[in-house]
């Protein structure tokens, strides 16, 4: 069963949104057994829908489009999907109530623009958008489905988990589709042709119909083996565990979740309470701390010191340390983590100072120079890392990087 | 002179990675004046990639590839462009002695695999990538280009901006190109329906040429005048003014810069300075004040309290007015702004406290309910938010309600 997702909007043609609903669809239909082929971005534009709609269908078994569903003239697709399947718009009575009442407390919203969104393509199956007032429409193409959804991320999140995936459940898998398997470990501290070199045996060793595929990012690089169709769950399994055997040493995580929740994890399992004093990370790390639901068990504050005099006055650490060492240094960052963990009374703290730049560098601390220092029970460590020469990433490793000793530092203590 | 983005990499096809290259690439080619048609995301398949390379190039003048440059199995990107334009390997001295170089220090990098980076297609022009090994490859075909890049983002914008984009000012600008003309404006508190309704006539009376889009992303609506060619500058700026005119009421920016970035300006303009206290938000708004460079003229650093206890003890908010107000209050919100403005000694302050979800809700404070306060030099002002279902969302329109109204107090205070 093979999908493909075309994206609407020219807002994404010219750079103004990042299409972050595709890599999210994408994961959700996976998870569900369906191969995505291909993600298509047009602009809203009648022919350029058209021959996208046309090619897609040349391809796959599903199409979902998102976007051009608004109430206003830019948002061409209804019409669009009307012309394509030949048909007319016709009032929808349970649209139409289901918009009323959304908007019930907002008189302003139910004018007669928002009165358009309940004409819907007659041929169309409608599903409620429970959270907005777009229709979500499922034409049938012979065998083949399409899915139109509106872009907003939240709406179609809502749509795809409630309303679309079921649907697709029902209507379409059952026909047949074959188990999509991926599985992925994180690892950390070697480079990616390192890692290469170490498993080249196990490359030409294992079925050809199991891929394997590295993704670097931020310092860590998944590794993350795929079948799609072809290998049994235990062979998948078994193809995993030599993996994991062969990368031990470097080994973070024996799945695709993001650090911040295997962190999160090992803090609630230990019952552990944590906090950040950040500099050159600026809330970043505090945020992915606290990005998930739940963490409000384990979580407790952050001390933002962005300013010399903060981490004087906030974090007591002593102008003349600051003077005598610089403020991207072992001493500061050891002093602003154990200053943290006191003030917070948590059981652990991270804290980070660096030079994310673009300025700020000097000779012997250049732009990317970062310390990060881990306090606990069993004492306070420290480390320098060099991350590179970009503001975002520079910030974005020190987070990573300060992610990966904590979880080693838990799970040593475990 | 019209574009095409075509990003390879299984990852982005099974959602493990958002693609945020095409966006950024795609604001780039827009302010070059180049328009980029479709972007497409394919699978690392052979087929795959020679399929949507016939049909870019059956659309577009040039065509742009990221992903699958890597030294390891899984990245066929290289070998696809041989076989695509008839060429072979050959080995590249120059760029044998960049990647040497580039990894001196690093000796464990310069391993064989490593060595497979400096083979290059025989009939591409080579550019340098300064900050990878994976070589940036332009080809010829006919009067039309491929260029293909490494996925890894900030190798990509470094590439684009230091080498492919003055590359193509070069060989290609210069032939023929008509100006792209974007404007956007900002504005805040009005339906998207409605504020269609208002623009109605405006609508009917701009020249066709000038298309008019509506963007609404966390609780702001981003308005955008796009021209392809056709219309003058003159031409822009007069329906620009117009639209301007006609939304006054709900104007918020009259440039598409995030609206931490218009805050950052006006409080350099004042000289002031700015500090956090932030329980939902958790990190958020800190982490978008001090996003961009030079943010440490004005923002001091943030108190993230996520903990009820820290509020307590960092902000000395009373304890009986969290037991008789609630912590999602007016009182205690406003206590938090003001005591980090003092503790931090800024000019201004902002605190958040709400209920990001997706438990905690009440039937009073249901779940998206978020208290704000301001504290300046004129006094404190506290507003309460109704801002949807998802925590994500909750907590992203939170810091862009944050930003709207800083952003009115400084305008009024100028």
């Amino acid at each position: 069963m093979r999908a493909e997702i075309i994206t609407i909007g020219d807002e994404l043609l010219i750079g103004q949104v990042v299409d972050t609903n595709s890599a999210w669809m994408a994961e959700r239909l996976n998870e569900n057994g369906i191969e995505l082929f291909q993600i298509t971005s047009v602009h809203d534009d009648r022919a350029h829908i058209i021959a996208a709609l046309d090619e897609a269908f040349g391809r796959a078994d599903i199409v979902l489009t998102t976007g051009g569903l608004g109430p206003t003239k830019d948002d061409i697709t209804k019409q669009v999907l009307c012309d394509y399947f030949d048909t007319h718009l016709i009032e929808d009575p349970r649209v139409r109530e289901h918009i009323q009442r959304l908007y019930s407390s907002r008189p302003d919203v139910l004018n007669r623009l928002t009165a358009t969104q309940w004409m819907v393509p007659e041929c169309a199956e409608i599903l409620e958008n429970r959270v907005g007032s777009a229709p979500l429409m499922v034409f049938h193409k012979g065998n083949k489905l399409l899915v139109s959804m509106p872009g907003v991320p939240y709406e179609m999140k809502i749509a795809m988990d409630e309303q679309i995936l079921p649907y697709l459940e029902h209507s379409v898998f059952s026909r047949q589709h074959s188990a999509i398997l991926h599985r992925t470990l994180q690892v950390n501290g070697i480079p990616e042709s390192s890692l290469a070199i170490i498993l080249e045996d196990y490359e030409t060793q294992k079925p050809e119909y199991i891929h394997l595929a590295y993704l670097p990012k931020d310092g860590i690089i998944r590794l993350r083996l795929s079948s799609y169709g072809e290998a049994s769950e235990a062979e998948m399994e078994d193809w995993f565990e030599r993996l994991k055997g062969l990368v031990k040493a470097y080994l973070i995580a024996e799945t695709d979740e993001p650090l911040e929740v295997i962190a999160g994890q090992l803090l609630k399992a230990k019952g552990a309470t944590i906090a950040t004093a950040e500099s050159c990370t600026g809330g970043k790390l505090a945020s992915l701390l606290n990005k998930h639901s739940g963490s409000s068990a384990f979580y407790y504050g952050s001390v933002i010191c962005y300013d010399n005099s903060i981490k004087e006055r906030l974090l007591g650490v002593p102008k003349e340390m600051i003077q005598t060492h610089g403020v991207v240094s072992e001493e500061v960052v050891r002093e602003m983590a154990n200053a943290v963990r006191i003030q917070m009374k948590t059981d652990y703290a991270i804290a980070t100072s660096g030079i994310a730049g673009p300025t700020g560098g000097t000779e012997e601390k250049p732009v990317g120079t970062v310390w990060i220092a881990w306090a606990g029970p069993e004492g306070t460590v420290a480390e320098r890392f060099q991350l590179g020469k970009l503001r975002e990433q520079v910030t974005d490793r020190a987070c990573q990087k300060a992610l990966v000793r904590l979880i080693q530092i838990l799970r040593k203590q475990a």
